[in-house]
């Protein structure tokens, strides 16, 4: 669909310059809201997130470019976790002045991500501000979107990837060094895992979580939704040579998937799984009842009330 | 549907605090992203807005329910824009320290619109920072969203209600004077015109936007978007007596509806709507065909082109 044809005004010749750097990746601008149609028998998924300097980011770690692409990359991997298909996005932008020069580069950021997710930029708004922020609004759709809270007791949980590249690369800029070049790659250059979440979605996801807080703190959420708690097998945990298991467990901004599956029946979906996406899927614990003064948990597990992961209003 | 159980942590127990506000208005909270079912034949109509201390509000002008009120309320208002019913609101919060015990009373404000809008808040999201910001997204369906680009030559255009309230309410704010009641009234109480924008919707409404810029620049943008040029009669434009129909037609944050309409049939369309909700839908000029080296226009006309409304990269 083209855009609405827009009037004269300043805000105007800044989303007209958005839209030049995203050509057909932005769709139907310029209305007073955006117009999508579900598909029949789906479910719409929708999720925010925001992206804020000197919290979630400094400016000295990354380009505006890598800014942006992360940004729209983190709200995308909620989509992901829901095992949705990724359909469009809308940018919510407060810039300070001296980001307007950056806004082009930010917004080429945001258009590799999108493109790379087989979205659409389809909205979104833009004000000035003392500090810039960047919230992101990201719908898709699911057949049955797996939710945080569908485990059952003795469901197994198996997370993707390799951990602990962004609590690295942040432990290194946070002393002033540089970090280990894969470990800025995994902080700067995170992977939504949609086609690994629909994936999963189909071979019997009971629930799903996107790892943002780390893989403890999140394997938390995720058993608090089903009414159960997780047991991680700390030796279990895949992570790079250059942090520990136990470091690993609370890296958060990972945007990696942690799932919890059917035992019967886990180990040969996890074999399909690798050989179809090349990422590791690894078995990392197991799911249990809440007893009344603590269960037994099996030798080298931590029960995930130990190591918080990362809390917006941890102090 | 009831809410996925939170696990513990600070970002979580600010969330429950929101949830212990808002009661039943929040629906299925706490997942990594909300669901909804879209109704049989209706489109998906999605808007993004944010509201910036220090930009679009000072803490002195009103306080922090108001604040949230207010701007849940012009969010909603891109909704009422395209004919479209309210169903979801996500919000998305940028908080500094000292908003936090503010918090409960903006989530407040936000619960009051989101209650007379007959909507829910299905979503959010929660971070610190500098600067208080909140972006409100919003959900609603339409068998017909009405856009700005759908209007043709002739087609008259009417507003919704009386302005003026909004641009008097600053003024006075700026001189360090208190605002008349009525404007003060308006600016911190605005209505998102939804049942009216769905009524108009389904009686021949051919283009609609919600005058956030001021009349004069709305109707230049919903000529624009529709490939014509707005002729507006001055003296007819509905205005409180404190201020000038002139001052009324650069008055933004109004959210009145501006709607076209064919000209056979608008007067008792107008009649109509007058008798069903008892609020001025008041004929303010007509839309015609771009003329090379302009075009001629009735007397005591203005082309749109003349004042500028509120634009957020103006200064």
């Amino acid at each position: 669909m083209t855009h609405t044809p827009l009037g004269p005004g300043n805000e105007f010749d800044h989303i007209r310059a958005l839209l030049e750097r995203w050509g057909p990746l932005a769709e139907g601008i310029g209305d007073d809201a955006a117009v999508l149609t579900p598909p029949a028998g789906q479910q719409l998924v929708v999720s925010t997130d925001a992206t804020v300097e000197g919290v979630h980011f400094r400016r000295e770690w990354m380009s505006a470019r890598e800014t942006g692409a992360r940004g729209a990359m983190a709200a995308l991997s909620d989509l992901a976790a829901m095992g949705a298909t990724a359909h469009g996005v809308l940018v919510s932008l407060v810039v300070p002045d001296e980001w307007r020069a950056l806004l082009p580069e930010f917004a080429a950021g945001i258009g590799e991500t999108v493109r790379a997710a087989s979205a659409r930029i389809i909205g979104g708004n833009i004000a000035n501000g003392a500090k810039f922020s960047a919230t992101f609004t990201v719908l898709g759709f699911a057949a049955s979107p797996v939710r945080r809270s569908g485990a059952t007791p003795g469901d197994v949980l198996y997370v993707t990837g390799t951990l602990g590249g962004p609590v690295a690369a942040l432990a290194a800029w946070e002393r002033g060094a540089l970090p280990e070049p894969r470990a800025r790659q995994r902080f700067l250059h995170p992977q939504a895992r949609l086609p690994e979440g629909q994936w999963l979605a189909a071979h019997g996801a009971r629930a799903m979580i996107d790892i943002s807080d780390g893989l403890a703190a999140d394997a938390r959420h995720l058993a608090a939704a089903s009414g159960l708690v997780a047991a991680l097998e700390v030796k279990n945990v895949p992570h790079f040579s250059f942090v520990t298991a136990e470091t690993a467990l609370i890296s958060g901004e990972e945007y990696e998937l942690l799932v919890a599956l059917s035992e019967e029946g886990a180990e040969s979906v996890a074999a399909a799984f690798v050989r179809r996406f090349s990422l590791p899927l690894t078995r990392v614990g197991l799911l249990q009842t809440v007893l009344a003064g603590g269960g037994q948990f099996p030798n080298s597990s931590v029960r995930v009330e130990l190591p918080g992961g990362h809390d917006h209003f941890s102090r």
